[in-house]
């Protein structure tokens, strides 16, 4: 193997001055970024390194004629860059690219799964290296000042080198043969691309870039491409394959399947608890609104018109009026709060409905994320005083933490949304923010608004002021009332599956799992005998009872005809939290082997108290994805204190906390200085994943070290005085 | 007081034969009705009319000069014929009509309310009855063979005379003055209409009908017009004022307020447990369908066609295609099963969806029993054969039995739709059919459809046949799945309205209501101090929480500024089930004061254990108003043998079951041959609430007293052989 010793003393030779560091095995690219930034905010020894890059390396094999000398193709990339096996196949001119077998990371490089980095190629003997193409990715040599990470001995090490560095150790190990600089992403964009495999059924498929498209060659089990491969694809593949959602023949329009649904109805049940606790009521107003009510709110209007969806025919008669179907209902609803409110003894009127909402975009709908229709609960309320507002819309906000943090095991930043940033018509806006590690954005979860009298004006909402002790003009004053509005959408979903998800699959919080353990029986061969397999598929029934009747939602997976491996991809892509394999040899020995499917991490149980261990287990497990995703958010959020370190950060996958003005002249600064560039050709959407950074929120939990300093501290972007940290991203 | 020997006497005189009967004491006509019919069906003594209607006898007096001579008018009328007292004193030129004093009845007819009857004129002097106008109902000579029924003494006694016999009676004992007959339903429907009194805000208030009215001069409290006087602006009044439900500017569109609400999500809850333990699933498709899809099916799309809703226009750009909103999902989804089942082993397929479905209906809109955009469930499954659908149709209409006769106390008459009546595109329709008492009419409350293979042809939703032992022509063959779809809408909360409500308003079965105790504090006066009112308050709210530990819904009333009688009328039109009254003198007792919605009895009970005490009350409430129900049910259902019963049966407000020949051709004479005479100008509308009498069902339970004798029994319309007893009634 090679020796981390050799390596460093070939690197210093080279310039290489930094030490490599120590960390806790990592097993993706998410948690190795976690695992350095843990290193690098906890008190022990900082990072050798403040900026770098995360990369990969990857070993494939061409076709070749029988009997040709073997040719591999070693690709040295950043971590997230799209790699197309087909497209650099072609590139090259070798026929169907794939992985090499994990023998021949040991037989010619000496090393193995997990360690391969750029410097095991001083492993192979120089004159075989002419037989390997070395592929540089642009992307590594983009920023001269970003070190390039890499596990040169094993996953739980890294070290941080130079570009310049790698470039004269590739230069002075590979010699004349020397190596390409590609830009890999953009020959992977520019692929053919294979057909859909799966018979779908979209005649009517019309949005550019939803058709799910496969990479030939590749043989990763349950997805055929990997997270931080192509995101995208790889969000569409996981939804579609884990049977969450198909894809329907009106753009923008989801199935939301079982496997799903069942999430959503856990939320509802969880909140829909939550606001009858506050004495919120259930109710339900039309879907339809006239124009007339629909256009009462000027500011409100202007930011749905051009989504609205309009209904202008009913069988083959023309209707005298367009009906719109409700964006959202605000202006369905309080024409009837003004009915409804004659008096303060009336207030406060809390309402909330479950339903779906329109909202018919164009441009790039992603699943869940941005869907023509989408499933929500709006609240509604009515106060009497600004104060009432104010803690009910906290109050609300608070609950919409908990059901991301506590069921769905994804952190939040809740904070108050920048002026431009505000609900339409509003005072102002409560928000919790997601982040999404594999792509470095930021996601609205979720709003709640004080509306101030602003609609209660428009509505003419008003009570008779309860305090008011003479008359005015004959007339006892009137007060109108304080609303607030909040929901909380299917939005969700896409949230949990963004943040969980690996390259197997879903991965599910336990709380929210439809199956929450699945038992399938191992081990059998064709040694065993039927009554042996009769005895294991017992077990595994008796298993199931114990779990079911201690609350657990568990199931068997008793099918004939399919190999235990089917089933476990089967349940892996799915995420099904905990496996329990029973076979032969557990009974034996009165246990059961468990596997969780966050850490892949096995252990035997004995069968006694098995309930018991399992419903800690899932404790466990969920409070291990929401603790594994903290990190990883924490990696992701940066302080920022100076403009020049902004883009790079968010180039570099992170939401920045920075010091600023709180205006929104700055903010649309920020977004243009941010934006990438971005080929002319390419349409520009407003509410794509944006593409310059947008004010987020303002959290509530404002860095105190250092503080802003009133008249000391100054916005990073326009340099005068800093009112507030903002928290800025690139975001969905 | 009048004498019954006396009235005998005179009766028998004017050729009265029949005896009268007792039974049990009766507040409304629905009870005694059904009185009537259980000594009827019971074994001891049979009732001396097989065929008669109910009556009214109302006194009236018009507003007066001061210092005139009293003049009332005296009104006979059929129980549920309308009386407009406007324009029946406009037709009298009668200023002002209302209901006299119960002193009156005392006083100038010697007798008191619950038996005023025409025979109470013998007890007038004769020289005063020239100041009593007597008003006969034409509707009472309508059927010159059916007795007139009427409470001369007390409500627990019955006499039947006909006709003629009355006509004598009058004529004899009015002398010259005489009286007057008069079509008193036309004449209330020609009444001019006064304006809605509450602030609606309607401004696009377009459909007829659906305006609320009041009854000038009514005084009746919490509702202004009775279920049998005017059951339409009734139910309006009773649902707007219970605050179930509200007017919407769309016609046809309604709110559904939380009162309302809250059953339909204690159903939802209900029977979502009972599907998900038959492991069908909840999933989420779009409201949209293209129009490509929606036609697939011919038969099913020519039924919904006319009231489909497209959406056409997307901002202000026009869409490519226009788009429907989904009156049912078959269309929605069945492609998308195609995709789904590829093997038996998929089989069987069980989805459900909680949504909204818009079937834009042009006429008589009625609020939860059609709306142009409602609340529903709508089950799709796929089986691989016959049996497995037939039994999931009827497993699926057991619990939706349950749901009515359970939680609603509203029973249910299970049956076959006969073929004219089914499905549009499936193989046949299960029904449960109810029964609305005050209009004799039937209702369809929810169906389950065996689709058999017809769609998936249409579909092509193929599966090979497992049990095939060998390929023909090189292929395994296929078999068609069998299919089944199932809904139950907020149709349910219209028919639990209609059915339990009554003068004061709703009447709620305990196990939906959202409320179901409401605590008074009450008997507190002048004379008591400040500290009696607070201990009485702090033994409300004592109360208050353990009936809320014990798991009892239950509230408090602690208003200030509103008498009891104001909150007792607010909390009966609202049907809370159990009210409990707090009073000094009920805490010297240690008990408390309890009085049903349903039968307003009034009882004491000791504080000591009042939880079980009220759990047991509530139980009792949810099976008498279930046995209510019932009971008024059973009289309305009658078996007809012969045609000439049939139609003055329907004209009874009976449903009837008949021998039948079970064909279309059969089913289309009846419909006929049963419709009302309507004036030209009056619209008529294939889907109000019917004119002629439709098969409703062919029940399960058919009658075996007689039974059908093939080739014997005739159906009683074309006198072909009668295969089924079937069950047909005017409908809504």
């Amino acid at each position: 193997m090679t020796q981390i010793e050799d390596i460093c003393e070939k690197l210093s030779k080279l310039g290489l001055s930094k030490p490599g560091v120590q960390h806790e095995q990592v097993d993706s690219v998410v948690a190795w970024e976690a695992a350095l930034h843990s290193l690098k905010t906890s008190g022990s020894g900082s990072l050798p390194s403040s900026n770098y890059m995360l990369t990969k390396s990857l070993i494939l094999k061409p076709k070749l004629p029988k009997g040709a000398d073997m040719i591999l193709v070693f690709v040295i990339a950043k971590a997230d860059s799209s790699v197309s096996m087909p497209a650099l196949g072609k590139n090259l001119k070798l026929k169907d690219l794939r992985f090499a077998n994990d023998d021949i990371l040991t037989s010619v490089f000496n090393t193995a799964k997990g360690s391969v980095s750029p410097f095991a190629l001083s492993n192979v003997p120089s004159e075989n290296r002419s037989n390997i193409k070395v592929i540089l990715d642009e992307a590594l040599l983009s920023d001269s000042t970003a070190d390039l990470a890499f596990h040169p001995l094993n996953s739980a090490y890294t070290i941080f080198v130079s570009p310049e560095t790698l470039k004269n150790y590739l230069n002075e190990t590979l010699g004349a043969a020397g190596y390409a600089v590609i830009d890999l992403p953009k020959l992977a964009a520019s692929a053919p691309q294979s057909k859909h495999s799966s018979p779908a059924i979209r005649p009517q498929e019309k949005a550019s870039g939803e058709q799910s498209t496969e990479t030939a060659g590749s043989t990763r089990p349950g997805l055929e491409v990997g997270k931080l491969e192509d995101f995208s694809r790889w969000y569409q593949q996981i939804l579609t394959r884990s049977e969450m959602l198909d894809y329907y023949d009106i753009s923008g329009c989801y199935i939301i399947r079982p496997w799903a649904y069942y999430v959503w109805q856990t939320i509802q049940e969880f909140f829909d608890a939550k606001i009858k606790s506050m004495k919120v009521k259930n109710c339900y107003f039309p879907m339809f609104v006239s124009g007339r009510a629909l256009e009462q709110e000027k500011d409100h209007i202007e930011g749905f018109a051009p989504e609205v969806a309009w209904v202008t025919k009913a069988g083959s008669t023309d209707l005298d009026e367009p009906i719109a179907i409700r964006p959202t209902s605000e202006t369905v609803m309080y024409p009837y709060y003004s009915k409804w409110i004659r008096s303060h003894r009336d207030l406060p009127l809390r309402l909330n409905q479950w339903c779906s909402v329109v909202r018919w975009e164009f441009k790039n709908p992603q699943p869940f994320l941005r869907t023509r229709e989408f499933l929500w609960q709006e609240g509604h309320c009515a106060y009497i005083d600004q104060a009432s507002a104010d803690a009910e819309a906290r109050e609300i906000l608070k609950y919409y933490k908990q059901v991301y943090e506590e069921l769905l095991a994804v952190p939040m930043i809740d904070g108050v949304k920048s002026e431009k940033e505000k609900f339409a018509g509003g005072l102002y806006t409560t928000t919790i923010e997601g982040y999404i590690p594999a792509t470095g954005r930021g996601i609205q979860a979720a709003t709640s608004h004080n509306l101030g009298q602003n609609f209660s004006k428009m509505f003419n909402i008003v009570v008779e002021d309860p305090s008011a002790t003479e008359k005015v003009a004959g007339e006892t004053p009137k007060i109108n009332v304080w609303q607030t509005s909040w929901g909380l959408s299917t939005r969700t979903l896409g949230v949990m599956v963004m943040v969980h998800g690996d390259d197997k699959g879903l991965v599910m919080p336990p709380r929210v799992s439809e199956i929450q353990v699945i038992i399938i029986p191992t081990g059998i061969t064709v040694k065993h005998t039927q009554e042996d397999k009769d005895k294991v598929h017992k077990a595994c029934n008796a298993l199931l009872d114990s779990l079911l009747k201690a609350g657990i939602r568990a199931d068997v997976d008793l099918r004939e005809n399919y190999t235990p491996g089917f089933k476990y991809n089967h349940w892996e892509i799915r995420g099904v939290p905990l496996r329990l394999e029973v076979g032969p040899k557990d009974l034996l020995n009165s246990s059961v082997l468990s596997v969780r499917r966050d850490t892949f991490v096995k252990q035997s149980y004995p069968l006694e108290n098995i309930d018991k261990t399992v419903q800690q287990l899932l404790e466990t497990i969920q409070s291990d994805m929401f603790a594994k995703a903290t990190r990883e958010r924490d990696a992701g959020v940066v302080m920022v204190s100076n403009w020049n370190d902004f883009v790079p950060a968010l180039d570099n996958k992170k939401l920045c906390l920075i010091p600023w003005c709180n205006t929104s002249e700055c903010e649309d600064e920020v977004k243009d200085r941010s934006a990438k560039s971005v080929a002319d050709d390419v349409p520009q959407d407003e509410k794509a994943p944006s593409m310059g950074a947008k004010s987020l929120c303002i959290p509530y939990n404002q860095p105190t070290n250092p503080p802003i300093v009133p008249g000391q501290t100054k916005c990073i972007q326009c340099g005068n005085d800093a009112k507030v940290y903002g928290l800025f991203g690139r975001s969905y």
